[in-house]
């Protein structure tokens, strides 16, 4: 069993990030900004923009970091959007959600910029993925794909099993996989709530990947011998024994999974920190196709 | 066994539309009104958009057929098709495929107004399907769609396999098949040239979609029984004893598939009709959008 080591890829992937950067400042070149918008107090979302800040500064990139208070209306946060999509400055930026509910989150997604929207969300962006064209790929099916490719992991003529069909990680991740190309190529099937014997149907996957959101779900009975095992479940199970009061947990079973598994991805450790990289590198191409 | 007239259904949407058109005219509003271009002089290309035209006359839509030499270059097409996109007249148009070779369709298609895109191939609709927003859904798999649900075919929890990867039909076909919603929330296989065991994973499908285009290509002994079978396969296959000398065949060895299917398409009469309905559809509902 070989463990999909995200903590490490990841910073690997920051490391070439940050010397592609440092050779932008030798050439005198603008180097990436990225800027995000947080509407409202939430304490995790707060907990993820500030480590997305963290992230680039790590690689050199300009951040910025717009906070809007919780009663920010739609009008207001659209004509901020409207002032990012124009700003030179910019290379891309994000919106991070939940949004508070006088929001239509479907309608701001759509105001932002395709070519400024490094989390992919833009229906744009989405629909030239499915149409395999160049795009920016959402954080976090980005994140996996990287995984399978650093980690040589045949995904051609695999049997890929996604569980769950959100749109930022299920559905684009089933897209991903049954694309021509490497990592790609896999005869794929996405399953969901309304999805039965699902037994059935994953102890027949080489690939499984999971991102339901249920803690254990993915018993070591529903997995074939060998399976490549992706987890992107991240629940805060309550957990007194911790210093925060919880532990964060996947959908799979680890302990007993993983002697079955040729590939496994650890919670925490795994999918989780490469999203913030893939992040930094839908930046990335993002002031490399300004340039252009 | 229940066959999914294409024919007959397709028939029923026309006399629908044509309903809506003259509800139009009676409240004195513009009617729908399609322009197709076609580039060259393909005979199969000529035979389809001379049906559509067809088509549009018989539900009272308006219609304009541009022709354009074989010579065209990239950037007549494009003034065209920005003249089609300004045209407060045209309230969609469609981009006869294929183009002759000194011309990029993928710079063509992105070149059409989103809004007027009524064969959906534009990457802003097909990123608002896969994201569950509305939008124009291509007239092939729309087709599809409406036929399971004319036949009140249960699609919900159904294990579906899609047979194909192609950008007009097996693909946004895996999509719609998974999304939320009726027809819908199937499980969904989607398989293609790479796929392994393909018998193994038909023969475990409640409803299978084949869009491949090798005739004869699903037999009897790949399917179960009172599986429902949709075939969009449409080759033509030589034959000397009709007068034009082919025939149409579908990917299903429809003789003894028949046999076990609960519902089957018929080729010809069965998608292939449903697809020129579906496009006279979106022409409608492009017409209504542009109203509000």
């Amino acid at each position: 069993m070989v463990l999909l080591d995200g903590k490490k890829i990841s910073n690997d992937i920051k490391n070439e990030i940050a010397e592609e950067v440092k050779k932008m400042k030798a050439n005198g070149e603008k180097v990436p900004h990225l800027a995000a918008i947080i509407v409202g107090n939430d304490g995790a979302s707060l907990t993820y923009v500030a480590s997305k800040v963290r992230a680039c500064e790590r690689v050199g990139f300009d951040s910025t970091m717009v906070r809007l208070s919780n009663t920010t209306s739609q009008v207001e946060l659209l004509d901020k959007i409207y002032e990012l999509n124009e700003d030179p400055e910019i290379d891309g930026f994000i919106i991070q959600l939940p949004l508070p509910k006088q929001i239509d989150t479907q309608k701001v997604l759509l105001a932002v910029n395709p070519d400024k929207d490094v989390d992919g969300f833009h229906p744009m962006n989405f629909g030239r993925m499915a149409l395999d064209m160049s795009t920016f790929i959402p954080a976090t099916p980005f994140g996996i794909l990287e995984l399978l490719d650093r980690y040589g992991v045949d995904t051609q003529g695999k049997h890929t099993v996604v569980i769950g069909r959100s749109h930022i990680v299920g559905r684009p991740m089933s897209i991903l996989m049954g694309r021509k190309g490497f990592p790609g190529n896999s005869t794929v099937t996405l399953t969901h709530s309304h999805t039965k014997n699902i037994t059935q149907i994953t102890s027949q996957a080489d690939i499984i990947i999971s991102a339901l959101g249920v803690p254990n779900f993915l018993k070591a009975e529903m997995v074939k011998d060998d399976a490549v095992i992706i987890d992107v479940g991240i629940t805060r199970v309550p957990d007194d024994s911790t210093e925060k009061g919880y532990r964060i947990t996947g959908d799979v079973d680890f302990e007993n999974v993983s002697k079955k598994a040729s590939f496994i991805t650890p919670v925490p450790g795994g999918v989780g920190p490469m999203t913030i990289a893939m992040l930094l590198k839908n930046t990335l191409l993002a002031r490399e196709r300004q340039m252009k």
